[in-house]
């Protein structure tokens, strides 16, 4: 095993800046798990921006630089745009590296003739990060779900179009008014149709149909639709018969052939895809031995793709590098495993709801809130049930959500007010957690 | 690259004939992606019930003949329980045969002695199918978001315990009552313990917790309560509040330590997993490069299963069979590519909804649905939005939702209904899909 690789960067942009920050920001947990250092020793940008940060690394204007670069071993291509990129993943190629892309438009136009190349010079290209964001879907389809013959997969892959029909859903905004917002958001670009025309979906569309169905990427054959001819009152009308609309990238497999498209879909109200919002992205996936799965995350952005980059990275190391320990049972280098305490329940800190049955007396909401005050308890919200009148003993309900305080704490509180005369039997707490 | 690797299976209950039969139905599939084809050629189980078919396949009535059988690579552990399961895994470790086990417990409580001699050993022991069915949760986590540092996860991780609170949700039933339809339904077993009281799913977070922290498998430090304390009150106080109660496994890591723990907890409405209902599992994981991500699908059942056990078992045959391809760029091998067609989109099947505008003239709506029945769509729903007071041109909005039909022959019924006098503009068409 080596002790470390040598990464070079192409490409300084969000995403490239954003490979870099998990790099530094996480060596150590990725060192762990990968059994050896990834190491940023060439970076090719145009220009070091005045926010970027980047020590000591090696600078070069051409990223050409970094794929001739004889100690890099893994390029990653972070440049996007698709001729300049498609040159240097196939110099990286011919000079024998490994590579990590997040290009979708390459991937999806050039990737054929780039994973030949890859094959031919026994290098791996990788591009998790080209679909989805940070969700792993390529990793879930090419191998979580690799038993399976898939059958079809729905996608939600562009968080500008979801964040554009979520606030038109909920907001009641018709669709230029919101695409406005979002620009001014900085959700969608200044000429905003290769989002909401669909032709970025498409092009992540291409990918994922290729690794379910295991056919050769055809983007030209792509059916796209977009969102701008969606009203308000088509959103209504849809929500009034138990529908949403979403924009989805649909792949099917039939005898007949393959199903390529994406259009605004009506989606069930019933099915968990219809309740993703704004920016988030989610893939449905169908399998004949899983059934239905969904793989739920947000879509784009630094440092979640960022995360799927380096995931690719440490892919190559795993595989490359340290063959003999592919991953490792716990996903950490086993001589890694920290000796962190595993806390006793008293320790943690959460929020709870309490539901206490008190007599209906003067002063007992007023006494279990000062209980609660003494123990430096915040409250959140409290409903107090009143007796129905057929009670004869006059037994009132109190819920009270609190805001998060160590359990220890609470369970004092708690015994405390158990011990109010007014308070009947035990309180029932169940504790809330904010996700 | 060996054209063949022999299969072992030890155990042919539910996921054990669930397996056998994926890897007989899915065999080109699985072929096409794993690069060799995956032969059971060993069977150890107590008897062949009156419904399992497995063909010639070699039979044995005792399990460890499988692992001592010199011809198998991969022996499936799928037998349950804890020593046995131990002793047969360790025995197959010790011949230097990969394991590919389901056994939640097993991995839970002995994982670190048999992950120990497994890396002693030099084989894989895989256990995708421990936790979360079919979902890749096990993957997800160890690889795909391998270069965070992961702060927390929570996961609906038991279908029974799901079930039981989505049903006292909807029906409003108390626990009692719901766990007697859920043990009739064969989804809770006669002794529920398990499952409800959460030790099930504490065996399913020690695992989670250990791969998301890289921490040792400690089971006895999971904190574990149930739900048969939760009444119907709790829930109806909780909607009230905003919140739905959902049984989570917690893992969480900070500077102190880390937490593991099975409870009841209340979670906004507004969190995706809220809307995760009936027997389906779901698991949130919290990393700091990526931010929030969800995994949801089925938790259990035959072929789910299976298909988190095969993946594993291709997961081995990739890498020591095949090193030099590991996973294909597509996901398949290259010369398994296959040539079926992308359909052109008037090919596609699909439900529409249409949005007609039309003077608000009898017979208008009898006019519109006699040419869609002419072409043999048929109608799921039709809303007819009258005209307003002040609307003095008098068009009405006829919304109307179909059943599937062929793209093309719906493009003609819509001109059809574009050419009706009544009718003004064009007709907005929107395609649904079921999902």
């Amino acid at each position: 095993m080596n002790s470390s690789l040598q990464i070079g960067i192409c490409g300084l942009g969000t995403v490239g800046y954003g490979s870099y920050t998990v790099l530094v920001e996480n060596a150590k947990e990725i060192a762990r798990r990968a059994g050896c250092d990834l190491v940023v020793s060439h970076i090719g940008t145009r220009r070091i921006k005045a926010h970027q940060e980047v020590g000591e690394v090696r600078v070069s204007q051409d990223v050409f630089a970094v794929a001739d670069d004889p100690d890099i071993d893994i390029v990653l291509e972070l440049i996007g745009g698709e001729e300049l990129a498609k040159e240097l993943v196939l110099k990286a190629i011919s000079n024998g590296k490994h590579v990590v892309t997040a290009n979708k438009a390459l991937i999806a136009v050039h990737g054929n003739e780039i994973f030949a190349a890859a094959k031919k010079n026994n290098v791996v290209v990788a591009y998790e990060a080209a679909v989805a964001g940070g969700i792993p879907i390529i990793k879930a389809i090419r191998e979580g779900l690799a038993a399976n013959q898939l059958q079809w997969l729905a996608g939600i892959i562009n968080g500008t179009g979801n964040f554009i029909l979520t606030e038109m859903q909920e907001k009641g905004s018709e669709f230029s008014a919101v695409l406005k917002q979002a620009q001014e958001l900085g959700y969608a670009e200044a000429d905003p149709s290769f989002d909401v025309e669909g032709i970025d979906a498409a092009h992540k569309l291409t990918i994922l149909a290729s690794i379910a169905f295991g056919i050769p990427l055809q983007f030209d054959k792509a059916y796209t639709e977009g969102i701008g001819d969606i009203t308000i009152e088509d959103i209504h009308y849809s929500e009034e018969l138990g529908y949403r609309i979403k924009h989805l990238g649909i792949a099917r497999q039939s005898e007949q052939g393959i199903e390529l498209r994406v259009h605004p879909t009506l989606v069930s109200k019933d099915k968990l895809i219809a309740s993703v919002n704004g920016v988030m992205n989610a893939v449905m996936v169908q399998g004949n031995a899983v059934g239905s799965t969904m793989y739920y995350g947000p879509g784009a952005g630094a440092l979640p793709t960022a995360s799927a980059v380096i995931a690719d990275v440490i892919d190559v190391a795993r595989v490359f590098n340290c063959p003999e320990s592919s991953v490792p049972a716990l996903g950490f280098q086993t001589d890694s495993l920290s000796d962190k305490p595993v806390l006793p329940i008293t320790e943690i800190e959460s929020g709870y709801y309490l539901r206490i049955s008190a007599q209906d007396k003067a002063g007992v909401l007023a006494d279990i809130t000062e209980i609660l005050g003494d123990f430096g308890i915040n409250i959140e919200a409290v409903i107090q049930k009143e007796p129905h009148h057929h009670d004869t003993d006059q037994v009132l309900s109190v819920i009270i959500l609190t805001h998060e305080i160590k359990e220890a704490v609470m369970n004092e509180a708690i015994v405390k007010i158990e011990e109010l005369d007014a308070v009947g039997g035990k309180v029932s707490r169940i504790r809330m957690d904010k996700l």
